[in-house]
């Protein structure tokens, strides 16, 4: 039997072009004399189609492109993720389902049992999880189908009671399927691959698994199709971020060696990772908004340097807009750095000065600020007065305004809500300061395309003389280890500071992060290439008084 | 068997102040003779701790709460709200628990078996589902006790395969007890009593429910606690939005013959309730957060009338401070009708022209304007404008910003981001326009607070010469039902359709609404009062090409 993947990009609710695409594939996969085809989770609508599954013309319309792509399903047999309505009295009314396809006809479903509700997961808020399983029939084979989330309780200790490749793999099957809707974060593949792997030799099946790629708004998608044989050895690995179609002979996949699953390293590895998924999560909203053209406000920092090469590279050079809008305490490095880069990317660039509309500001504030001191309010107004200017260039010319904080700013608060925090796409806002470093060091690997100066510089807001971050911040490097175990580890304050670092330290760093959540809440969709993004998949009470293990009133 | 019920407002993670306030009612309850005193779902923590039952450091600290508790529990049996953590192997670590407290000891425990996860809710992100229920005993007596959406499934034929109340009748008890953490929207306490009576009358019991009062930033709790006869029939209700301890004798309970649950009719009863409802939110928002003043744009509308009027009575006449920002295309009525208000409620008011603001903004954007048509980017500078100022002010003197944008507006996007978006609350983005003027009405009852031409005249952003909201919207009372019908009832298009309104119509609508999902996305905190708000228990994917029946792309 020959059994192909494919690994491809969906657009949530665009039924005719996810119908088309998935035509195109079986008959490509026909054509290459495969004997079936398997398509990723809720593959027919794209995934995550969240609230859209409320409307029952939504689902409808799912069914029917399910029937519609089976209509090609002639002399091969496919499987397509969809919702499905739920027959059962009691329970939600969708189910997360399985089609297989053949002979024109749906030939039969598979339902999903575990229903990830965690992170940035929320199925069970639509899905009934099925509670009995059983194989599918394809052609002579019987094949034990599963939808993502049911095959990661292998060992059965999970955040579920059941296990359902367990009861799958009791019936004697053939080879085990697994779809899914799996999002990248820049160390998550090695945690798939193994989850993978296990279920493989566990049940001594090959086991063949379908990813999506692309960006849906905030989550990304990687990819990482695989083929594992029946000792849990990795037979294949899918391109990243690619759409990909590969074909498979059944046997041959039982009898190859296999491999060990690839690990990612720190370094370039993981950056490489960080920079793919960026561009794919820049240039996917773009296209699925309808959108071409990306305006920025280029400082001459590390963060819009890095944010504008990834715009450039998703985008072209045509459609990136970069501004500098030097302020009174501007550096002239900033322009300066600013300007080479804008140069050497060739990208339009103009420079206009926010010193007239501060003034401006200031001086109709003039009488109400009388006798205080200059202090955040007026590094706000520039910050602002920034803004102000970028989203007017935006409005005018339809340029989607791109935020370029990063995830060290996000995560302590650090930002001017309605200035440096505007934008309708954050790029680097789940990238730590010290990985945007990294960035910027593989960016200009072969040759120098961020200045030198704007990566050797102190990092400053310049909105005061001689203003520095670390002024207000920790160093990043201190900085962004506090937040990784808060962030990403949701370790407790005290486990923290038993890593070795100072209470105040901590606490200090802690309060900054629990008491911004409200600007967090306003901030623009970010794209997630983490495992905790700020602002997706951690959902924090912003009026709670508390912090860990101490309280704040 | 005396019965205390404890309508309280909590906050979540402030255990020094939750416990201070169950523990004085534990005492005065015992003052009054009562044997058993019960308290609201997660009463320890406060209701949505969210993210923060991640930490164990957290749930460990509410178990604290609880012993600490049951240390006053002497001659009085309480029970308590309060997560715990799920000793069998498989599943979520969490229970969602209710604790009885006798003797300075836990008694007993009971765990929730429903797990809401839809609209607001979310709790199988936490909580594994109990499946087994047992009566606790209390004293002489045998109780049903459940915990809020227990309850719900009362005709078995809702979202769930269980009903757990069936189970414990069977049990024979002598009452049932629900703790609820149930949040308000205008028209939801008729549906919350009829549960209730449903669940009193089928099995045959008195029943004793407490739900919370306050507001947890954007959710709102309007309490309702109540008590039922064996009959389904009301035998007490609790005042709305107020803390209060009442004591029921249970004998009295099962011989009272009860009447009728209220129903809320629209108009006037309609508008008390959502004022009500805002005044709470305000007040502890900014106390929850540790803030006093207010400060917001006053603009001679009805929108930002009745939002300083809100403001007025939750915060004090001296914590409120209104700007009134005339622009261009400002009439003078609109400055001499906020100088009317806010003179009318002696708030401190202070005017200043953005006229020099947008010019310099303007001037510094020429080179690049020129030959351009006055149009959106001019109507949102001025917007931003008024924020940028509005928001210097907050930074500068402490004063958090309201928003003052209504629900009609946010649903269609009729508004500037980063303009009239800004705010750390959104006082009226759950109130149709239709409602304000509701409001409006009401909060002119007994004499003209708010001026009649604020209410008179027809609405306008003031953005370019003789703007009129009729220019890009339908009238608001035909927008605002084809809104509710989407929003609330989560109709599709043709269901729209059917109700009498014209295709062009619905679909300018409702790609209006889901065009402008992005904005949404950056909004501030909504206080919640209809069953469907903008920006909390609606979530939609930004990036969806899908409308309904209709295709976008």
């Amino acid at each position: 039997m020959k059994i192909a993947l494919a690994q491809l990009n969906y657009h949530v609710g665009n039924f005719t072009k996810n119908t088309l695409k998935i035509k195109n594939s079986i008959l490509q996969a026909k054509h290459l004399g495969a004997d079936l085809i398997v398509f990723s989770e809720l593959s027919v609508c794209g995934y995550p189609p969240k609230d859209m599954l409320n409307s029952q013309v939504f689902v409808e319309n799912c069914l029917g492109a399910v029937k519609d792509i089976a209509s090609v399903c002639h002399g091969i047999t496919a499987v397509v993720g969809s919702p499905s309505f739920n027959r059962k009295r009691g329970g939600k009314i969708l189910l997360n389902s399985a089609f297989v396809l053949s002979d024109g006809l749906i030939a039969s479903v598979y339902h999903k049992g575990l229903m990830p509700t965690y992170d940035v997961f929320n199925e069970y808020r639509y899905f009934e999880p099925a509670q009995e399983f059983h194989t599918v029939q394809i052609e002579e084979k019987k094949v034990a189908l599963t939808i993502c989330e049911d095959i990661w309780n292998v060992a059965g200790e999970g955040m579920y009671a059941m296990n359902p490749p367990e009861v799958l793999a009791g019936l004697a099957p053939d080879f085990m399927i697994n779809i899914s809707a799996s999002p990248f974060a820049w160390n998550h593949l090695p945690g798939r691959m193994r989850t993978l792997s296990e279920n493989a030799r566990r049940y001594s099946l090959p086991l063949f698994s379908v990813n999506l790629i692309g960006g849906q708004t905030d989550l990304l998608f990687d990819g990482g199709s695989a083929v594992f044989n029946p000792k849990g050895k990795l037979v294949d690995l899918f391109p990243l971020f690619q759409e990909s179609l590969k074909v498979y002979d059944l046997d041959s996949v039982m009898n190859d060696p296999g491999r060990e699953s690839p690990s990612v390293a720190e370094g370039i590895e993981k950056h490489k990772l960080i920079l793919d998924a960026l561009i794919i999560g820049v240039r996917d909203y773009f296209e699925k908004t309808g959108q071409k053209q990306a305006i920025l406000g280029l400082s001459g920092g590390i963060d819009s340097a890095v944010s504008l090469v990834i715009a450039h590279k998703a985008l072209g050079r045509e459609n990136v807009w970069a501004v500098l809008l030097p302020g009174p305490y501007s550096s002239n490095h900033s322009v300066t750095d600013a300007l080479a880069l804008a140069k050497k990317l060739g990208v339009r660039h103009d420079i206009i000065s926010i010193n007239d509309t501060v003034t401006a500001i200031e001086k109709s504030l003039g009488k109400l600020f009388q006798g205080t001191n200059k202090e955040l309010a007026e590094e706000n107004i520039q910050a602002r007065a920034r803004a102000i200017i970028l989203m007017a260039l935006s409005n005018k010319f339809g340029h989607m305004l791109l935020n370029t904080s990063n995830k060290s700013e996000a995560a302590v608060g650090y930002g001017t809500l309605y200035g440096d925090m505007c934008g309708g796409l954050s790029v680097l806002g789940d990238v730590y300061k010290t990985d945007v470093y990294g960035l910027a060091q593989l960016i200009n690997n072969d040759e120098e395309i961020i200045p030198v100066s704007t990566i050797e510089k102190p990092p400053s807001a310049e909105l005061k003389p001689d203003q520095k971050d670390t002024d207000s911040l920790p160093d990043y490097d201190i900085l962004d280890q506090i937040l990784y175990a808060y962030f990403e580890e949701e370790q407790d304050p005290e486990t923290i500071i038993g890593m070795g670092w100072k209470p105040d330290l901590v606490y200090k760093v802690l309060k900054m992060v629990d008491s911004s959540e409200y600007k967090r809440r306003q901030s623009p969709p970010t794209l997630r290439v983490s495992l905790k993004c700020p602002g997706i998949g951690r959902e924090l009470p912003i009026e709670a008084s508390y912090m860990g293990l101490k309280r704040l009133f």
